[in-house]
């Protein structure tokens, strides 16, 4: 009851004061967006009585679809039923990209007009990312200085249940994150942590440490960001200060046999790139829906020349990509690559665009091909 | 550079598609905002060129301000300067909400009509919230099951510097957020982890566990949420199963002089109810901005009545509220009503209004007065 008043109060002091609530008597008492019916459907609804027009547009359409705006002001419009998952959208308002205000539920970015609201579809059941009552692994934000960068940064590292109470040295996997994201994005929007923590219950993935780190050697806001160091400074970060520091602060195996990498995006691209430069190091390597672009073969001829070496020492050399995603073409072009230089791998097709869908389902999966359960 | 390709690629997929897109003659090509200028004051702009009236709001601002709109649709306002802080603000575009789409940095809620965009405005020195090159802590985000309210719920801790090499069983901070936070949000908006991080290594703090509760029983999107027992749900909760886990998994020091409870807004008053109704187990107590409404006096009927008592048990009683903020009244009272009662408290009024300005200081200013170096 008294959490109700408190809400009420604060409302009152920070809730859509000025132009709005001067005239309480054009305004909906409580626009619901987004409103799931019985049959599954979904109805956005946004108050703009000013506004000429509007369009949502999310990762579970092909395209824009129009809102039709009421006598009152305002815009609605129902689309679905989807698939259980959790996707992402936003109101085009007059050409402006609008979050939907009255969902608190949102995707961050760390670049500009990136941001976008969360549309959760649930199932009967808890999907492989939900919460379940199992033994539950810890995410542990860290924060290290960085030699090679000269600066203060930040990982996240999943540790699995019962690591604080065991002496075993685990098994790791560094996963990176895409353009935009963050060491954080795995676990937020990712649940990267839940469904280790389903995969381990149910008896499909050896408990292991998952490493998050942050894959910008400069922000993106930063003046240093569109440099070559870019590129080789994040390498350089993840060689020479993460792994020393992650093998100082956590029991993990130091085998390469014990070590994988693998990443979205940029991070997919990233992943391939460091792994198969890097097999004194990594075992098992995975890109998801990877930034294959420009003359990113170049890159790659001394690997290809080396095809024996490799796929003696590469377990697993695993990508996948939806084949709505614009990146589609270049990850078959490096697969077809791959292969005309005899390097063994999987390129998994599948459904679906350049989204977190995608890269979800693909954690799912891969992490039990690198290290089983016995 | 591949990084920047691959940004511009993603741009594409994902950017500003659709209407602006198509007429890409009347876009202009960056939008920068906020924008700091050399004398500090900063610019706020939004391409929206079909709309009639455009407002910046923040907590940095008396009141909205008018931006205005150059003939190529792009509504601007100069604002400033501002000490250097971590301000929210939001356009009212038409009516709208708005976030700046142009700025990543984003607050979030758990309740519509929130959710803000940030400006950071630096110093010359890092600020004491700022990551400096200190021994830093650890954040664990951590699941447990609830009994008493059968569910999965998660928890934040802090854990100092040296704590996995140490035997030290630390005093312990029990951490409330406000109505529309998370268990995350001390760290994420708050920076917790970081300000303590400063304070014991400028030998200001004693190392400590700090322990960041989710203050709903029932999340505020859940039918249970109005019910009786969103309060005593809670705390519940927090007795019967946070501190035990805890007290299980943490090397805290479990006498009540060494534990103690805080928080801002709605769980300030949380903490202030908790701790002066649960003496046996909290020492130290502090309500930042407490949303004290209501007949929030009829609640410590008991406490007034046992003032001996209290002040033997309570050793630091501390309560903080800016004097813009709606909720200073109240708590003015909250004081008064104590000090009619003879409890020994402190109440200190500060500049400023129910904003992440005042309680980053609170937190800075009362945990050392908690804990003190010895």
């Amino acid at each position: 009851m008294r959490i109700g008043m408190i809400a009420a109060l604060v409302a009152c002091v920070f809730g859509t004061a000025g132009a709005q609530q001067r005239n309480p008597a054009t305004q909906p008492a409580a626009v619901r967006s987004p409103e799931f019916s019985t049959d599954h459907r979904v109805t956005f609804r946004l108050y703009a009585p000013k506004a000429t027009e509007a369009f949502l547009r999310g990762d579970f359409l092909a395209d824009r679809v129009a809102m039709h705006k009421d006598e009152h002001g305002l815009w609605t419009v129902t689309v679905g039923p989807f698939q259980p998952d959790i996707y992402a959208y936003e109101f085009q308002l007059d050409g402006v990209r609008v979050l939907d205000p009255n969902n608190p539920a949102m995707k961050y970015s760390s670049r500009p007009r990136e941001a976008s609201s969360l549309l959760e579809v649930a199932d009967d059941k808890p999907m492989f990312y939900d919460a379940r009552r199992v033994p539950h692994g810890t995410v542990h934000e860290r924060w290290y200085s960085s030699k090679s960068l000269d600066t203060e940064r930040r990982i996240h590292v999943y540790t699995p249940p019962d690591y604080e109470h065991s002496s075993t040295r685990y098994p790791v996997l560094y996963l990176l994150h895409g353009a935009g994201g963050d060491d954080a994005v795995w676990t937020v929007l990712g649940h990267a942590n839940l469904m280790l923590d389903n995969l381990i219950a149910d008896g499909k993935l050896q408990p292991l440490v998952v490493v998050m780190t942050y894959g910008y050697a400069y922000p993106p806001n930063d003046p240093a960001y569109d440099g070559a160091q870019q590129r080789t400074g994040f390498v350089r970060d993840l060689l020479e200060d993460v792994i020393p520091f992650v093998q100082a602060n956590y029991r993990v195996n130091t085998d390469r046999d014990k070590r994988a990498i693998a990443g979205l995006s940029m991070g997919g691209e990233q992943a391939i790139n460091i792994g198969l430069h890097h097999p004194e190091l990594f075992s098992r390597v995975a890109g998801f829906s990877s930034g294959f672009v420009g003359n990113f073969k170049d890159n790659y001829k001394d690997v290809l020349g080396n095809s024996q070496k490799l796929n003696a020492d590469i377990k697993l050399l695993w990508m996948t990509c939806g084949t709505e995603d614009r990146l589609f073409a270049p990850n078959q072009e490096f697969s077809e690559l791959l292969k005309a230089g005899g390097i063994k791998h999987t390129f998994r097709s599948t459904q679906g665009n350049h989204t977190w869908q995608v890269w979800r389902r693909a954690l799912h999966e891969v992490a039990p091909m690198m290290f089983p359960k016995a």
